[in-house]
């Protein structure tokens, strides 16, 4: 059996915040756990937030945002944007420093500190997700994995689903190829995205609004370690580029 | 808390066997738990297979399998496409008459029940569902959901996420637009692909070459009832065609 356990209790994330200790004074986790740490919690502790007012929009973010849009967002995107992957009036499918693929380059307006705030991405969220991991096994004895996640649209699918964007401690992807099933045959095509499932799992305990930014997921088969970059199709394997 | 539970114990499953009935006998299901099946088990279940050697392979299933694929397999491909999405060598990307895109238009060989069997997905995954979840109220009383899920791969993403090709008894998206959040803001493009999320969920309590067919999600919150086809994005949003 997996349990998914969300963790009541903590305050509002404020820059500096020590997410760890925090998850760890909240919950009492064990060996084998994995924490799911939403990327909002994580970017608000980490300082990666910008202030609407300071934003001096360019051109291109004038054009792009056009009478319905603020300008000031749409710049705040364009500077975290790598490649714009596809774009519509102000929707910007973006790819990401990290290589990450998805709308607005991950800038949110949504759970930010305080009106006329935006959250960006965490520079480097498997950096997060070994110092939180750190921090709770300082904290707790316990050795988890962590994930950070975030909600992602995908294409030709309706909705959201939360993915690793982030993980330490856990491989992200299960490798089955060449394990065999009931008939015999050898799974030709076969890696599963373990660490986006997991995110996706852990977001069903946590409703977006009511601000429970981390979620224990106990009980699933997880090993190796590794990096959400690996999540990222090489471009040139890449159709949909 | 939420718990995934492997229903064990099922046997192989053949064409004409009650799904529902059999879960109902392998686990004591309550009110409001979310029974996902795996859409091979439902397929055969169903008879969706094919024989290879019954299949004569047209001029463009040669084309495309080249010297390295089975003409065969890439005819009952092209039989179960009604969009070739993106295509490299042998690999097809296809939309599938129900409007899901994905590998193969998720025809596939692995599980199949016998050797030089291909496996395709069901007709109408929504009346599988809809089924199932009538057995068991049935022969248990208890009033569940129903998710049928399949392996998806993603563009951007490696790896495969369990998806929902067909749900009964819950909404598959939950819709928080309109909600808000913490600091007050409205949360604008926040629709969650929950049926997805319950689908790859239940992937993570059910290894893929294990042969368990059936998990039950228990403790989720869920509501409504719909059609997986909610999940499609229509053509004219879809800016990935």
């Amino acid at each position: 059996m997996i349990s998914i356990l969300p963790v009541y209790g903590l305050p509002e994330i404020a820059a500096g915040d020590e997410l760890g200790a925090m998850i760890s004074a909240a919950i009492q986790v064990v060996d084998g756990d994995v924490v799911v740490v939403a990327q909002k919690a994580v970017s608000k502790a980490e300082g990666r937030v910008l202030r609407l007012a300071e934003i001096e929009p360019s051109d291109e973010a004038r054009r792009r945002a056009g009478d319905s849009s603020d300008p000031r967002k749409l710049e705040a995107i364009l500077r975290e944007t790598k490649r714009v992957v596809r774009s519509r009036n102000a929707l910007v499918i973006a790819e990401t420093r990290h290589g990450f693929v998805c709308a607005s380059a991950g800038v949110d307006q949504s759970n930010a500190p305080e009106a006329g705030m935006l959250v960006l991405l965490p520079l480097d969220a498997d950096a997060s997700a070994r110092r939180i991991r750190d921090e709770i096994r300082e904290r707790s004895g316990a050795d988890v994995a962590v994930v950070v996640s975030d909600s992602f649209g995908r294409p030709f699918r309706r909705g959201t689903t939360d993915v690793a964007i982030g993980v330490a401690g856990l491989a992200p992807l299960l490798d089955l190829r060449g394990s065999a099933d009931r008939a015999g045959y050898v799974l030709s095509s076969s890696q599963v995205a373990l660490a986006d499932e997991l995110a996706g799992a852990a977001d069903l305990a946590r409703g977006k609004a009511d601000g429970v930014p981390a979620v224990v997921i106990r009980g699933a088969a997880i090993s190796g370690d590794g990096s959400a970059a690996e999540l990222v199709i090489p471009a040139e394997r890449d159709l949909f580029r």
